[in-house]
């Protein structure tokens, strides 16, 4: 009893696992949980899924500032129609990528400003409770890039060493927030690190394996 | 001599004479300054543009704060491909609207966050030299909005109550900063304010009217 509302977010760099899937395990286990909403970024909700169109597109080669705002605009819509309902419903919300996403890719990645960055995630109206950071090794991640074989989107056209950054950006952040982020090594096959993600949520929360 | 760029902006609520015209007759004036760029918001870059039309068509239902952010995403655009270049070589640059306007038409108008507002104002890289608040009576503004009879816009399909705040809100922000705001009588004819325009413009700078 007395279990309320969580937000769980999950940040990948590339080459992880996707994310969507070991959600989809999440959601198969959610029975455990008082209820259980799978979204994700950049979109979650009508008009934050069109922005997501319009941010990965890439065709308008948005400066860095400009592109941080727009995925702050997303997320706010997101937060205001998604997230936050569900939460004040008491749901456990899982969210693929969040807003050290844009820390990593942004910041780490792209060179936008760390100072704008902390200011606009002062605005975001909830923090997440757990966040699992799913950690590929470059080499690792350059070979499942090239198995998979899908269209490149804007991020995947930026290159390796942009890619580098980003994971790096993402261990940084993992270490700077140890109560907040776990950082899972997602080298790993995907039902083995489905199976950790499991097992870290239930014991975070006392929940049964 | 040593006259380096100025950024003058023009901010009005809705039934003020077209500002666009105003902006025309200074570029028209514009041989007394160094060189003068006329741009607008939201706009004035290509990708600020594309998101203008995003928000003025108003299909998307966004929630107050992500409409804030969209506009200071245009606004990022735009400081980062136009204002900030401009100013940079020594150019006045005239903008129809800025920053004021989405506080006296978010903030005031639709109730997002004060607070936000002030910390996205402080991401934007540059601020106005000189503010033209063109203030227009409740009276005036709806006899000419009854008489322009163009297809009505986002923000004009919100009614009489709205603009009214708008209005109010682009008075209080014109009493808060009286260094850089000057508001004028807009409800005159187009000619007298235009002129009115110009010779504040010239004694701020002691520029020959």
């Amino acid at each position: 009893g007395g279990v309320t509302g969580r937000l769980i977010t999950f940040e990948v760099g590339e080459g992880a696992v996707k994310s969507t899937q070991l959600l989809r395990r999440a959601d198969a286990l959610g029975a455990r949980w008082v209820a259980v909403v799978s979204t994700r970024e950049p979109g979650g909700a009508p008009g934050a899924e069109f922005l997501r169109g319009v941010i990965l597109g890439g065709e308008h080669g948005f400066a860095p500032l400009t592109e941080m705002l727009l995925h702050f605009a997303a997320r706010a819509e997101h937060v205001e129609r998604t997230i936050g309902p569900a939460l004040r419903a008491g749901s456990w919300v899982l969210c693929d990528r969040f807003y050290d996403s844009t820390e990593a890719y942004q910041v780490h990645g792209q060179g936008a400003d760390a100072a704008a960055f902390s200011v606009l995630k002062g605005l975001v109206g909830v923090r997440p409770d757990l966040t699992l950071v799913l950690d590929v090794s470059e080499r690792v991640a350059a070979a499942r890039e090239k198995a998979r074989g899908r269209a490149p989107d804007r991020y995947d056209r930026l290159g390796l060493g942009f890619h580098a950054r980003v994971a790096e950006g993402f261990r940084r952040i993992a270490a700077s927030e140890p109560a907040r982020c776990v950082l899972v090594d997602a080298d790993r096959d995907e039902v083995v690190v489905a199976s950790e993600i499991l097992q870290i949520v239930c014991e975070r929360y006392d929940l049964p394996v």
